[in-house]
């Protein structure tokens, strides 16, 4: 069963790894949200990347949700006493990481290439895909000012008020002729339970790729999406009030109703249960699954009930 | 007094640290060695200007004579897994340095611009210049063929006999304006007692350089360089058998008379102290003191036996 995920980062990663368990070696795909991308310390940063890679790798520091478990901080130190800002908080295995990417970068890889490469270094089994090798940033309207993703989500800690965002650099980028096939050749296509504002949406904008969804519907191919709200709350990150400040319901049905047209079956949580009639009157199935995910079985236990019988 | 130093990385390294302890705030200049740099997972790496850097910000690990004190090793660890060289082993701190002078240099500063904010940085009170901002690569041949340098002094541990040297680069580069100031303004020229030949001597063969220290000599400046040689063994490193596979005499007096001509004297140990007479035939005079630099005072006690009375 050919699994191809459109994930952001923290939530998106653990169903990720959720398939991973359940598929076998290759089958899964993950698209990976890449408008968070940043330079830090002259070195690319592709935070959603990197958690997918980690979580996938068996790497990931479960209690933070970012990060490498058990990483040093001593280099960290040692920019900022050169200087360097040190808000976005790069443990040592994790600057390896973006040494390792730029190193790639440099001498000729794509994005693509270089996430490949490290994937395959460190034993993932799964496919990793960046979404596209274009550039493309986020760039948040604030009542802090105009901002840029990371200077919202870490510098700042999500506590300005969105209202609006956008997408710099989207009408030029292309998803990759890589991220087409995995598309193309999917038998299932998941949206993870991810920010669909600023994880999914970057994703789906992307020219071209709402329509690579849609014909993969028309072909046959099952598509669904996991709510990242449960309850009328993310459980992590500020989804929810930025689902409210940008006018949308901060509910799973808000979230639905961003995705009607472009997928076959809603996953809510239980929590949610009394919301299906509701998405069901969007055009599109509902489904009630127990969607929080806090160990590796109920990653597991989520990604078996999303295949098909 | 201003005393301007030549110097490579661990011996000239402790003397500058000597000089720092006596003279006063902005007194010491080291004119250090970038023959020897390499780059390193896409960063370059300035081995000797970070082992002045480290031994004059406090931060050097005495142990090694190379990194600094304390570093851990997680980056390197996930460098490997990458696929990156480990042979050459960066901390984590050292990681940063590299990082940090990367950035740097991709924003348009010079080498030496980037040391000196990184010595600003670390609170070093000396100026720290790299010879030339010009790429100049020490190449030696071995019997183990063509090597760069850190490839036969790191991951080959100078073992292969060297037979012959060259200075990639060296014709078309330049000593920067920075590192003839220090020599015009200097009242006191010190060669640090590092590898004559491949410490040394790619200073040295920059042109212009030994014009520079002559011309300074011709002002009056007093010019001294220290034996690394110690009763015909080094201290460290390979330069008593580089001495003696290239064709030198593997002493004190080996190395006096490659500066023949250049020096007004020649410092040797006490333990060769009957050598003295055989160097003053040289031309220069002979001055014997106690060289060997192992506890911080002793580092004191030899620059404060070299300053003028």
């Amino acid at each position: 069963m050919k699994v191809t995920l459109l994930a952001g980062g923290t939530g998106g990663a653990k169903l990720a790894h959720g398939f991973q368990q359940v598929l076998a070696h290759g089958e899964l795909t993950v698209i990976v949200n890449v408008a968070d991308d940043t330079e830090l310390h002259g070195l690319r940063v592709s935070p959603d990347v990197d958690t997918v890679l980690y979580t996938l790798a068996g790497l990931a520091n479960a209690e933070t949700g970012w990060g490498v478990s058990g990483d040093t901080w001593t280099a960290l130190h040692m920019l900022g006493r050169y200087g360097e800002p040190t808000w976005f908080r790069v443990g040592d295995a994790d600057l390896a990481t973006h040494v390792r990417r730029e190193h790639l970068l440099a001498g000729g890889a794509s994005l693509t290439d270089a996430t490949q490469s490290m994937a395959e270094a460190l034993g993932v089994p799964s496919h990793i895909l960046p979404a596209t090798d274009d550039p493309v940033r986020t760039i948040l309207h604030t009542d802090a000012g105009e901002l840029e993703f990371q200077d919202y989500f870490v510098r700042l800690r999500q506590e300005p008020e969105v209202h609006s965002v956008r997408f710099d650099g989207i009408d030029g980028a292309r998803p990759t002729d890589e991220v087409r096939i995995a598309l193309d050749s999917a038998e299932l296509i998941v949206i993870a339970p991810s920010n669909p504002i600023v994880s999914v949406e970057p994703i789906l904008a992307l020219p071209g790729m709402r329509q690579a969804i849609r014909s993969a519907g028309q072909r046959g191919t099952r598509r669904l999406a996991i709510s990242p709200i449960i309850a009328g709350a993310a459980l992590k990150g500020p989804a929810d009030r930025m689902l409210a400040s940008l006018g949308h319901e901060s509910s799973a049905l808000g979230v639905a109703r961003m995705y009607a047209g472009l997928i076959d079956a809603f996953v809510i949580d239980e929590a949610d249960a009394e919301l299906a009639p509701s998405v069901e009157q969007l055009g599109m199935e509902a489904v009630v699954l127990r969607t929080v995910m806090r160990r590796d079985a109920d990653r597991a236990a989520l990604a078996l009930a999303l295949l098909p019988a």
